[in-house]
């Protein structure tokens, strides 16, 4: 007699976890922990480590933190990088995703991108602290540039570093602005205009702070 | 006697001509036309066709192209898109990117991301007019949409078609908004903003009617 | 002895109650409970409460509704609406408004229309987190869709499915931005700016974080 | 043997003309002029013509109708509302909806919602230029508007006029902004705030100097 | 022997009193409360009340206030206006000004407007509660509104009440912006531009929340 | 037999004019030229003229003018304010209206506001490029800043001006940005928000290039 | 009989010649030549060149230029930086002020600060085309960079090129940004903000394409 | 045998600390303390104070400073600039920066400014709250403001006091916009975009509550 085949939504009425994305994706809905109460992510972890035996939510506080892992145990939990995860990729994919960093206060974005990478089985080498105003620090490490098959380009601020690094290398950049900064900085705002509007070909934007986001996207691109 | 090296650098006063860039990154510089005098135009080609035998102009309008076309009469200029080109890449890329846009207003955009890829060398296939409002004639086109190794969608006013064609696809989306709207879609910009802030993940953005940046990712992906 | 007709308006030297607005519009007035004090408000509710027992307050915190409540203690309070509500419509209103909502984080705007749907006499049924990233768990309830008379769609971030949703139907829908998104979401300005540009024909839109006027709406739209 | 049914999308090349949306909606795809050109309309109205015996375009200029007439001379253009149009609703709607503008310069505007509404088969009588300013001349006609079905009432500036028409009647309101104005005007956009802002419940709004989206949501909610 | 006129100016080191502006203005510069510590706002309250028998603080916190009446207790402190004073105009100016506000949630910026003019000897009528949404409630007061010298107007949201009230009266008006409102009314700045771009003509307007320039722009109207 | 009174309102259809607002305000309505075709102003002057034997029209083109005028033909048209006017105020009103103008470019703005004050039957005296940049240019007419009764102060760029006058004189003052100055200015925000941010008290702000604005509140405030 | 001293200001009607000005600052005060007419340039140009020898105005288009050389045909205008000018600096000032900038497009900037400094009698070496997508052709002059004594910086998009020259230099940086550029560059805002959030220290910001300002701060460094 | 030359950057990991600033620009890299945690702050500043003997970090909060200073008790904190700092300029510039700001309330930026001139060897006078609402408090100082070398004018609001300043004196003016203010203050963008559009010449400007940064450019011009 044929089994029949798990359902491909489970529906938790606040929620409707998407189970197919793992099929469609190779990896699993991944939870945005801003705004959900402890209990919410919970029950969707619960749900996801049943079908997929790994998860990962982002934007967790260390409040929200602590209540989803007395849920669930056998989590991992980064104050830096704010995210919570179960479990890794089955399998290493091919090649590297470099993380650059403009200065040490855009780190936590940064390390989203990098462990992001990490749990999805990407190799992401770092580079902290290497902004335009002493280029010198960036241009020490021209040849490493050059190795890494994808880039990502962490600033603040203005955001320059993203357009210098992109003139320095054949591989494609993904911008990541933050929202450090004051004043004219506009929470991001600036670095962000400006990573669109730079002159450096070869390179694509996303979501201020949305280091997640830039890691997913250079995960698809190795998976090519 | 042994040879000097060709110039890396063309100096015009005006402008420095980048001849580096085809060895840095196997694509000789592109030219930005808008602002810039017919004359400029024709004197950076000169350059650029004595040394790599090919050249592209971006933003050209007809009167632009006409004057240049006469000193470089081997050229191609197209209206819609507004590129001016000689040559072609010398090998055609693996892979294709295929080019999808939301409304027949979008099609200028479009068109010069299509047209800066298959002077890449890069397979370019369109869908046209497949906007979210109509979401039957997007989703007739499933399949295809799978099978592109990635996937540049080109929209205006709100700016939706990405979200909804990341969420279908596993390949990565380069999304660019078009200035195409009028009142609450301030320029452009609300589709931008929108592009940034969509909850799928596997996409990144490029500048508003920046056709020609997102075409230029898309074939670095695609080199990898 | 002839009677003397209730005075229209209750002045409270602090607000002005409109009782006559039961008359015109068939419900009483509604308080905006934001920025007021709990005794403004207890005040407030008890001339409404002896004029036409029934009241609703929007936008309560709970150390609101906890003083609201000493004084009038037959009330009901919903934390994640924020709802502070005393009766019911006095009857039912045919057809039926269906709340859609994009993600989990946008349930209290969400249930915000629909609780004040409910206590205006209308039939207000639920379908949650069904965002256009999975296009697939809202087209499962196509049918459903088509069969309410007017759509109440609450989305942030890029605020993309109201655009998808009136695609697909023939009734009126009426687009809800939320707040809900970081960074370029610009605390819900760019998903209204998106609805606003919505190339869908047959949405109209309301403030963001609105799901209460959304819901006014729709009551007036059934009660023709 | 047996007829094959017409193909429920004609492909252009240019534009995917959706024939099923009178199936969907009770009325033909309405093409966008702005941004395309004549030729262009000229051979989407052919398509919709053949299959439908009637067509709307709207912000069509003096020179895109007449090149489009040229080609379809039985169409009919107005250069006030911009809108250009063949054959009519096949029934007339019950009800009516006014069409209230505050100011003689937001009259274009008007007219582009009533006359759309006309062609949809609805009643719509005007009441010009009773902008807040003078507020007895909309007083004046207060028994008019409490008649209404559905009110579509239409101001730049300041935008005020729907917030006090809102307050007077209880049928529901839709607001167009428009651009008109200068300065702290910013091209409609303050009108449009204020709209969206307004303390009146029972309004829902639309993009600024969008009288054709506000007619269809009237028509639509008309229809129910 | 002669006396020595007294400084014009107190130099306190972080700040320089203008003893001066009573001559020049008829009343004593006012201190601006926000951001400075206690103990700067009690020395420069000390040299104004040796100097003119008479001070007045703006926005003041009930931190700020207690201290600051600890070294001077003659004074008086109002938690919802947010003004900390000292004596009082040494004549009644001739005239009112009538305050009028939209909502409850506007008084605060309502009440700092009318016992400024209090303070300033000017006799200030309120009307609250009348916002344009139940027009009646204002329509009711029409004469009244008629017979003030100056209006001071407060209203947040759309911030539609002075438009109005300007259209029914002869006088000067003078409209506040407050901050009162959400989403869309972007912290007062959509009142603000909406006031700016009324069509009623006899109006101006003063900074969002800032009802104590209005009343002081009042009295100097009325004190020619 | 007793005779009709004049109907307060002439409905031209496309326009109301207000005849009320004489008995009123003093004045009749003012016509906003802007956004209006020529016929339709010739058709709204011929009704004020014949119930009022005076007009204004504000903000007319030189080409509008002349069509006018044809109609018309005892009216005056300035280019430089743009005003078209017919007859004057029957009296002239007590007191003076000073307008002070920041820079050369301002002028358009600042005859505005004077020959509004002139047509209204106020005094207005100019004192024309007094901009803070060169402060004894201004600092040698105090003694003239001080006798006027009310003060119009246009300036563009920056805007300080208003702010320096008003902390020079006891009269009310009533400020004007203008859109002149490029990059920053932003087409005359920057000089209306510095205004309405202004540390002096006793000055309100009108609408960007606003002089009729200005000067109609200068005119309400001298007939007190 | 002792000589009138000259009168410190011409005062013109329209405009208030500040002659001191070069007493003070030592030199004459400049024109802004964009919204003069012709006519106005020439009369200021006129008491300028009577008193100075000298006069210099700026954002003059060639139709105003023309004009204006008729009746000082002693002049000099330059079509790229739009300056029109007679006379030169009294004598040389010590130093020089290099003049970069990141793009051909960026030229008319440049020029107008080059120009402007060599009317001051400042040395102005130029550096074109040297923007940071190709860092190599900015590091080629490292040594040169360092050599002058103030830098200003020119560049428009994203708006990098100051911060990265800030970094190699040790003497002031004065940027300008430009509004070159399309979409997010938002008119030159997105450089502009970029450079005052810039992280790197010792530069100053003047307003966009305002190489007049940033030559004549350059000038005054130079003087000290 | 020779010694080897210390390392030019210290890598922490999570900071880059380049030495060889001191080399380059005389002074050692500044630490921006915001957002970095006290533990960051201290392992930084060992590395500088080792090095060079003295170390400043800016924006520091009462917190970090407290714990810094426990691991380097030989430090200054003020807790009016946040500033935290050991040792000094080995010697004193000659010359002098006058500090000059508009009200108390920017007192935290303008010490931000003046201590950081003291400790890079800046004789730093200052003269406080001379906003130009009451000019004569400034005039009353001119003779003081010519001497200056260079100016640093900080101001809130509108921010007008840099343009009376610059017309007043030959010396470059640095402009620091602070955030103080309500309203249409905009946090300080105001003053900021307020002090670019200046019509005044000879002034440049930082970024809002930029104190440091202005003072950093102070000290490179008096090094020249
Ligand atoms: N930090 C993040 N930024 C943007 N999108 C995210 C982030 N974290 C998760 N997501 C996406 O948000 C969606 C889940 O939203 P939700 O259903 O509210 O948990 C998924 O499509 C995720 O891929
Ligand atoms: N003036 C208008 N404003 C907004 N949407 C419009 C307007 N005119 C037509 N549309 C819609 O735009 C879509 C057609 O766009 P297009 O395919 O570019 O012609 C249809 O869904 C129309 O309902
Ligand atoms: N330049 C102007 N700026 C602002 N309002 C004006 C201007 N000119 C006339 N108005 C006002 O606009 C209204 C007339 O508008 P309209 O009915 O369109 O002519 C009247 O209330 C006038 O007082
Ligand atoms: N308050 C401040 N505003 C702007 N830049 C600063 C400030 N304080 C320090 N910096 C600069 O920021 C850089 C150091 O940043 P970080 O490496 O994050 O400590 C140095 O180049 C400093 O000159
Ligand atoms: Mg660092
Ligand atoms: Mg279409
Ligand atoms: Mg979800
Ligand atoms: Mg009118
Ligand atoms: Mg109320
Ligand atoms: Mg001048
Ligand atoms: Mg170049
Ligand atoms: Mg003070």
């Amino acid at each position: 007699m044929s089994e029949r085949p798990p359902e491909p939504i489970s529906d938790l009425g606040f929620a409707r976890v998407d189970h197919d994305r793992e099929a469609r994706n190779g990896v699993p809905e991944v939870v945005f922990g801003e705004g959900k109460r402890a209990e919410q992510i919970s029950a969707i972890a619960s749900r996801l480590l049943a079908r997929h035996q790994r998860a990962l939510v982002t934007r967790v506080d260390e409040t929200q933190a602590e209540t989803v892992l007395r849920d669930h145990p056998e989590g991992h939990y980064d104050p830096i990088s704010r995210l919570l995860w179960w479990g890794q990729a089955p399998q290493q994919l091919p090649g590297s995703a470099a993380v650059i960093c403009a200065g040490t206060s855009d780190l936590p974005v940064a390390e989203e991108a990098a462990q992001t990478l990490e749990w999805l089985g990407v190799h992401a080498p770092r580079l902290n602290d290497v902004g335009v105003a002493g280029i010198d620090r960036l241009l020490a490490h021209r040849e490493a540039l050059t190795r890494a098959d994808v880039l990502i380009v962490v600033a603040g601020m203005e955001g320059a570093l993203p357009s210098v690094v992109t003139g320095l290398v054949n591989s494609p950049v993904i911008a990541v602005p933050t929202s450090v900064g004051y004043g004219a900085s506009l929470q991001g705002l600036t670095a962000l205009l400006g990573m669109l509007s730079a002159c450096a070909t070869g390179m694509s934007v996303v979501n201020i702070d949305n280091g997640f986001g830039a890691a997913w996207q250079a995960a698809g691109i190795l998976r090519l």
